[in-house]
């Protein structure tokens, strides 16, 4: 019931998942029972045999404190929803909500894998060498040096086991690529990371990211947030630069729309409903968060992607992992 | 000496500026004697009269590190010409030579302004109202609050003084409106910011600056160098992407023909050539600092943005307003 264009692309990216993979996913709408049926019937739907509804009396807003919506809240769309998994009648959960209750819900509710001391979310840039994850990218701010090699751990696995790539290239972001630039907790994190069994590469700095110089870049989610905002406004700025230009004369305009179509067609491998939200890794289940202003497509995505980090078994694998550093005494 | 195409370009830009500005401004070219007049004659060059040569032996690397080359290098042309400065023999030295060597020898050899605990330098960026300032840049990291206010109150005053922003919007740099959101160093450098005389409109996110919903971005330098290189790199990736569209046939490769021509022409007013360097702000002197790969227009906007520093007397303005906090008691 979250996201901006609730429940009209949950149901319709519902179906379309349930349908497309019926025999993989089975799909529970968690909502108001009455405002989701009225929906269905007003798109002149039908549910397929494996999308049902479970009611939810509660909607927490979009700008509602995580805080506030965990105390006030307890039958929300979100929080019975990520319930389902700890009665085990789910698997995963996916929404299109307020991002920060939905982090506050599913670590509250679900709890932390072993060894894991701060949950954490990546994102996902586009790079010349396909993608690049940044991570932590605002769940967690003030990080220790451990959390950072929690979120490069994490971060590993996931691009490991989602993106397909091979023993994922770890950098730590940082303001030069010599050891001895960075602040306080890089010079320390980097410690950690070098007797890490990841590939670590060292320090990467702010331009490696779109140039995809490592697969995985660490940081704090302060960091990381205002990376990822300062990446999503730059269509912003080069769309107002265009419509300014278009506006000098005809011919002006008429290149611009050539732009506008090459560098939708150029761009199209980056195209963010294809990713389908990311998961908040480091708690003891599958929530995926996906983007406000999600698609029915993005929500397709996203139910796939949930399946995929079930079937997968990401949780299971990071425990694992995590598990050598605490038996080393790495980390404690 | 230092840039990387030293020092052919210094030496066209210094006799541009000489000439265009002949009654404001006298050009010291300092390094050694013998490889300027050889590059001069080469390039059939005559120095004006306000162009002079004063010699320095040693030459700082690009990659020397800046330690070694203040222990090292007190010769060096960066040295000389800075050091100029303190014997009252210029008011600016410029350079596009090893920028934390330049930060080094500014900040030893010059001191710092009255109640400034770290110089700073900040970077412009562009944005939808012309350009942001995000600083610190790079110059500071691991900050304590009252470095924040310090680089506020002299981005506010550069902004000021040198763009013609009437009363600059400071935002701090921080991941979420509100001002509950942040860390560590935003919650109580907001405290600070809130007591300053400044037009300090609360936390910004990464997404304001290329929207230019501040005029001044305040953050840690660790941040700001971070923002500062990935924009740095979003051309490379659009360049990547571009070309890869532009193989696929003969049509495509016209099309991204008429996408470079109307990036450049619509993003012509953002050249940094034109910003010609940074300042060092917050040293007892003036000290621009360019890139390294500076053309000659470059060193000469440079030059008149030193020329500029000095008269407009931004050195003097920062030292009043920090007084004032001093007084109060804002910071001590």
């Amino acid at each position: 019931m979250g996201g901006d264009f609730a429940p009209e692309i949950e149901i319709k990216g519902s179906i379309e998942a349930a349908l497309e993979k019926s025999k993989d996913i089975e799909v529970i709408l968690v909502g108001k029972e009455e405002v989701l049926r009225n929906t269905i019937n007003g798109l002149n739907l039908t549910l397929p045999e494996n999308v049902t509804i479970i009611n939810a009396k509660d909607v927490i807003a979009m700008d509602e404190s995580p805080s506030d919506s965990l105390r006030n809240k307890p039958e929300s769309s979100l929080s019975v929803s990520i319930a389902l998994q700890k009665e085990k009648k789910a698997d995963a959960s996916i929404s299109a909500g307020n991002t920060g209750a939905n982090m506050a819900h599913s670590t509250y509710k679900l709890g932390r894998l072993n060894g894991i001391g701060r949950p954490t979310i990546g994102t996902i840039l586009p790079s010349v060498n396909k993608v690049s994850l940044v991570i932590d990218a605002g769940a967690s701010v003030d990080c220790k040096p451990r959390h950072l090699l929690e979120f490069a751990v994490m971060g590993s696995i996931y691009m490991n086991s989602i993106f397909g790539v091979d023993n994922p290239r770890v950098g730590l972001l940082s303001i030069g690529e010599e050891k001895s630039k960075g602040n306080e907790l890089t010079f320390q994190s980097y410690e950690l990371l070098e007797k890490s069994s990841l590939n670590f590469i060292g320090n990467v700095e702010g331009s490696d990211i779109l140039r995809g110089n490592a697969d995985v870049f660490v940081c704090d989610g302060f960091i990381g947030n205002i990376i990822l905002k300062f990446a999503e406004s730059i269509l912003d700025l080069l769309k107002y630069k265009f419509k300014a230009y278009s506006e000098l004369g005809i011919i002006q305009k008429l290149k611009t729309g050539i732009v506008k179509n090459v560098m939708k067609e150029s761009l199209s491998d980056f195209d963010y409903q294809n990713y389908g939200g990311v998961p908040l890794l480091g708690v003891n289940g599958v929530s995926i968060i996906g983007h406000g202003k999600s698609s029915s497509l993005a929500i397709k995505n996203m139910i796939f992607k949930a399946e995929e980090m079930v079937r997968k078994e990401v949780n299971k694998k990071i425990e694992f992992e995590i598990s050598k550093y605490l038996e080393n005494k790495i980390i404690n």
